[in-house]
């Protein structure tokens, strides 16, 4: 069935699929007709603000409300105290949204207020007083393993963690197969090394914002920028109290995700907020609050042993990976751990990965979560390893690369993947071979991202005119209405501009999973073909009842219903148009539908080259050429697909180099602002150059895969590689901002 | 079938449908938190405002705006040239919108601007030169037939329309069977008699708003206060020139409609002021505007003959209505004539439509649209000869009622109908033998409706926690979400405070009719009965999925699946929210869906009883006492059916006894304002009694017929019989204002 499937695809004929049209929310985008989480308002409308803990780790002794509760213009204001007791599974997201017994992290909300005005929520912030047990803290992996370490929460760690960890450790997890101390002693070369990479932000341009309204009656609308907004639903409701199906939530257009919107912040706050006040709330958070108390990525300490024959191939491969997670359980050390090793085709392999708490924000998802911290070590050792053996870096992979029918270092065997077709086409590139000048150092990379499916609904519909109408579930944030348009096109035979794609609101189409995991291209494209083809089968049954013959005498073709069999040539087609036309006469309106848990995402794999130039003196480092290769399964819309490639590897190139959250000695963020967290910028960066292959996915109509998140995984270690290259010494440690390059030099000088 | 559907329906045990559970949008409406047309904002909104002409009738000779378009804070100034040349069907509506030629009324639009605030926005319509040369005008229905009458359109008149009539009339329409004159030959007594009702509004309190936002990408998007989004979309897509998948409209809480908000007025302008500045922009009518500009219902002049036996049988009833619909074609003739004896079983019957335009604005539909003014003649026409026989009104109803099988004055042939059940209830209720005193009097008066389907969608989502979401495509007039969240609710088995019902915008769902035609509750009920048996099914077959029988052996009881025939008692049952907690695992989310032209909507009737005092010296009316019965099918939620019965008696009160358009000799209206257009109040009022009659109706599965129109159609008669009455003298020209009303009183007294 998937060969089949395979085959279909391979030799299917697109016509809109593939082509590059106009992006439908371009305009609204460059002219600031887009409606962003902060752009809602309604009637009466109140402004929330949070009072955030000073400190990274205290007991909230007494939270003393009552002055600012009498302010003049205040009208509602919200401690834990007001949350009913909430169930198992959203406890820890309410804690972080508002903290109860303890605020755990500098920026940890404590308390918040609906006010009529900014200035007076303001205000009444600094009435709020709280009396806080200042608590010990740690803010950094290792040290917060330790056994003595200050501990966040005490009985949360499980039965899969050994002894002599402190109560940080939450939990272990361990994948593989095979013998790792026979296979290393199979090697001519074992390399064994630690890495440590620092806390990044995804760095989107919007900060959180809601408009919440919650009347007496329970029912309740939520606008906000989310990745998700079922998953908004969902959460909100379960923390509230309330029904599901009495909370509407209706996603705004999204100035950027990357994974950190997957969650709430401010919505139960600004939902409690409206319930108290009876009033809308909005909350919008300022950029000093998104660094503070939104979530980053997990900050790692990884240590990789991997022992390679002379011949290059590898004969174990074995990792231990930390990853803090800030202030809760649930760090992606297990996606890291299932990823490292991923893109090889190996007989010994083990990881094992500790998810660890600390004095810091709540980590969220950021693109391939935990992957790119696990690819950074073990490829900057595979690097390694073919250097001290002088082979080619690439010639290395291509030997052990995995391949259809490989038993992946997860578990999982492969179907067809693309991992060994990105190492030949980047051992092909030009890019490989141009040559080098003084100070200048090449590396390259692969990374693994598994992309996921999920619970998805589709509604499409035709309109009257002939043009169709889709609804989806899913917040756009790389393409996804462009994509849903033209595999709908493509599928009825329909210009692409004859469709529209629209975000429904949770109270519109069923449930949707979050706009993560690389999942919406294939998984609402999936539904979206599905939708349309379930209209197609209602247009050829109107097409039969008009020219009165059997609905299975009637075929789709080049967007018209024909006569077919023994009809064939009886009747003129009918196009979709004129099917539509009449549907009032022949039935009512045509719609298609789909419901769908879509199973078989495509695994994908992508390999970087990168040149850069480290200078020795101020150890600063410029990307000179960059180079993507990915394999995306079929390529719906190339444009947003070689957008999601420079993404992807823009934001590793700042994780490799640049970003980081400072911590004090005090456990304070240092630098909760764009000018002290660096981002790369435009004049950072050359053109990011980019290689679509299409291997097409066995699981999806089209051959689809996810493409948004593996383009981030390979950065790290390709830039770390090209560094280490330029330096002359191996770099193991992010970012990799002058001062530390600068003094590894000077270290291996002498 | 239809007789199997309707003894389905008589022996159902209904839980939810027939209580009374609070109404969902109840709180929101009494605390502000309902968002109305004027409530929506978007970030650098303008405010559009329109030029009205001060002419009944005037070509337009120039229009020179530039000196409002050079204004600092204008951004875009819009005239009838900006617009494409429409397509026929959208023609009239454009140039109602903003005129051509010629305008043609009162408040006729001749430009508009938006600017970056209302009072720049007042300045620049000053600036707005308009040269116009001034018409003779006729505004009277009677003066505008008459040849040499001013004329408003050239060549509009069809073939139809005999010799002798002005350009003014633009169709005839006939309808009947038998033999009019045979039939009053047999008559014991015959009664001609001419009667006039003048145009009255609908007088909805929120006046017509709306927000537009309209790219250079052509996608636009509308907020408006509307009864039919789909209409608004589609008929401005036409008028734009644009394609209707490009226009997502989205419908606000709406303050009243009552017919007239089933088409387009600001909302064409709104997107073209858009298109050209740039920015979104807002409209929101004054009261002066909607009085002027939107679309009261006709005014009339109809003369009725019948004949009648002395036992009370009716030998023959004949009609010629003439009604204008203001400056464009398209009175509510026909169904006027369709509708004027319908409520009898008669062998002789005619009636005569004429469709004449005059210079006022263009009627808009008003609650059962044509018939109020048919059934006042012919009641009166009845009640008069009744009693001038000597026979008890009700008798004579009841003597000549149709009933299942009649064939139809307008033609088809009735179903099983409610006529014979509300007058013998009339009969028998207290009201109609209470005692009256001096000066006062009881009237009588049956009204028909015909209830319309039409094309409809519905999608019924259940939520993970097994709540249930449904979204419908029409504005909630009369508590359609209520409505269908009952029958949700009684379908799937779950209560009704599990189930929330919403409006979705025109993106989201499919084609949907205008909120008119009393469809709503019949056809979307229809439509949401189907969806939730459509996700029983589903259910169902998941159950089946996981008990791993088949899935016919699985029924729907109680809200939950259980095995059934020989899997009987094997499983225990599993109920909604147990089936929805696994969705995900058993294939994905769960809905149900229906898209339907829906028809066999049941026509229903109502008899009203009303008793008033005269006050012979001044000539005002009180209302005493009044009692509306009315078969209703089954009535899902009595409160608001009630509420339907008791609104639409009042409106016809006022249209009886104050309400008129006044035009001046100069063809301008002289009352646009509720203090001098006066509508009923509460303490003009008693308590409006009610009696809701049950009988179902075949075409739906609950027996639901449409109840929202039918309760307007009475009141005119039965208040004009009862005033009739106690003044001693046959009223024939509403509204019966004191003026009238002690004129008539003096003359009948010499």
């Amino acid at each position: 069935m998937a060969l089949d499937k395979q085959a279909e695809t391979a030799k299917r004929q697109f016509k809109v699929v593939g082509t590059r049209p106009n992006r439908p929310d371009g305009i609204d985008k460059v002219t600031g007709r887009a409606r962003f989480g902060a752009d809602a308002v309604a009637p009466g409308m109140l402004t929330g603000r949070v009072l955030r803990s000073p400190h990274a780790h205290a007991r909230i002794v007494k939270i003393d409300a009552s002055r600012a509760a009498a302010l003049s213009g205040v009208k509602a204001v919200v401690t834990r105290a007001d949350f009913p007791e909430p169930p198992a599974h959203v406890a820890d997201v309410l804690d972080n949204c508002m903290a109860g017994a303890k605020a755990l992290y500098d920026g940890h909300a404590v308390a918040a207020v609906a006010a009529v005005s900014p200035a007076v929520a303001r205000r009444a912030l600094k009435l709020i007083e709280v009396e806080y047990e200042v608590l010990a803290h740690v803010t950094d992996v290792d040290e917060a393993m330790q056994p003595g370490a200050p501990v966040l929460h005490e009985g949360r760690t499980d039965e899969t963690v050994p002894e002599g960890f402190s109560g940080n450790v939450i939990s272990r997890c361990e994948f593989g197969h095979g013998d790792i101390e026979a296979g290393l002693a199979k090697a001519d070369r074992v390399v064994e090394r630690s890495f440590r990479t620092a806390a990044t932000h995804q760095g989107y341009i919007e900060p959180h914002a809601c408009l919440a309204q919650m009347g007496p009656d329970g029912q309740a609308d939520l606008w906000c920028c989310t990745q998700g907004h079922y998953m908004v639903r969902n959460t909100c409701a379960a923390i509230l109290g309330m029904e599901v199906g009495q909370l509407r939530v209706t996603a705004s257009e999204i100035g950027g995700g990357f994974g950190g919107k997957t969650t709430v912040f401010l919505e139960p706050v600004a939902l409690m907020l409206s319930k108290k006040a009876g009033r809308p709330v909005k909350m919008v958070m300022s950029r000093e609050e998104v660094l503070r108390a939104s979530g980053p990525t997990a900050s790692t300490s990884i240590d990789v042993r991997i022992g390679m024959t002379k011949d290059g191939r590898i004969t174990a491969g074995d990792a231990v990976l930390r990853y803090q997670g800030g202030a809760y359980p649930g760090s992606p050390v297990g996606m890291g751990s299932m990823s490292a090793f991923a893109p090889y085709d190996l007989e010994n392999v083990r990881t094992v990965g500790f998810d660890v708490v600390s004095n810091r924000p709540k980590q969220a998802a950021y693109r391939a979560p935990g992957a790119p911290m696990a690819a950074f070590a073990v490829e900057s050792v595979i690097d390694e390893l073919a250097k001290s053996l002088g082979l080619d870096p690439l010639d290395v992979r291509i030997r052990n690369a995995a391949v259809e029918g490989t038993k992946s270092s997860y578990g999982p065997t492969y179907p067809a993947i693309g991992a060994k077709a990105t190492f030949e086409a980047a051992k092909a590139h030009p890019h490989w071979s141009a040559p080098l000048g003084e100070n200048q150092g090449r590396g390259v990379a692969c990374g693994f991202w598994f992309n996921f499916g999920g619970d998805t609904c589709v509604t499409l519909n035709v309109n009257l005119d002939g043009t169709v109408s889709v609804s989806e579930g899913n917040p756009d944030i790389g393409g996804s209405r462009a994509s849903m348009s033209m595999m709908a096109a493509e599928e009825l035979g329909i210009p692409y501009e004859q469709v529209r794609t629209i975000i429904a609101d949770t109270g519109s189409l069923g449930q949707n999973e979050v706009t993560d995991g690389s999942r919406v291209t294939f998984a609402v494209g999936l539904a979206t073909i599905e939708a349309a083809r379930q209209a197609i089968r209602v247009m050829c049954a109107r097409a039969a009842k008009i020219w009165g013959i059997d609905e299975d005498a009637v075929v789709w073709e080049d967007g018209a219903a024909k006569p077919a069999g023994p009809n064939a040539g009886q009747f003129p087609p009918m196009s979709l148009a004129e099917i539509a036309a009449v549907a009032s006469n022949t039935g009512g309106p045509i719609a298609g539908h789909c419901e769908v848990n879509a199973e078989g995402a495509g695994v994908s794999f992508a390999t970087h080259i990168v040149d850069t130039e480290v200078d020795p003196e101020t150890g600063a480092v410029k990307i000179l050429r960059y180079t993507v290769i990915q394999d995306a399964g079929k390529a719906v819309h190339p444009d947003y697909v070689e957008g999601q490639f420079q993404g992807g590897a823009v934001q590793g190139i700042g994780w490799a180099l640049n970003e980081e959250y400072i911590y004090g000695e005090d456990g304070r963020l240092q630098n909760p602002g764009f000018l002290d967290y660096r981002v790369p910028v435009a004049s950072d960066l050359p053109m990011i150059d980019t290689v679509i292959l299409e291997i097409p996915n066995p699981g999806h109509p089209y051959g689809v895969r996810g493409v948004g998140e593996t383009s981030i995984v390979p950065p790290l270690a390709a830039v770390a590689n090209a560094v280490s290259a330029a330096a002359g010494v191996r770099l193991t440690d992010l970012p990799m901002s002058p001062p530390k390059v600068q003094a590894a030099i000077q270290a291996a000088r002498g």
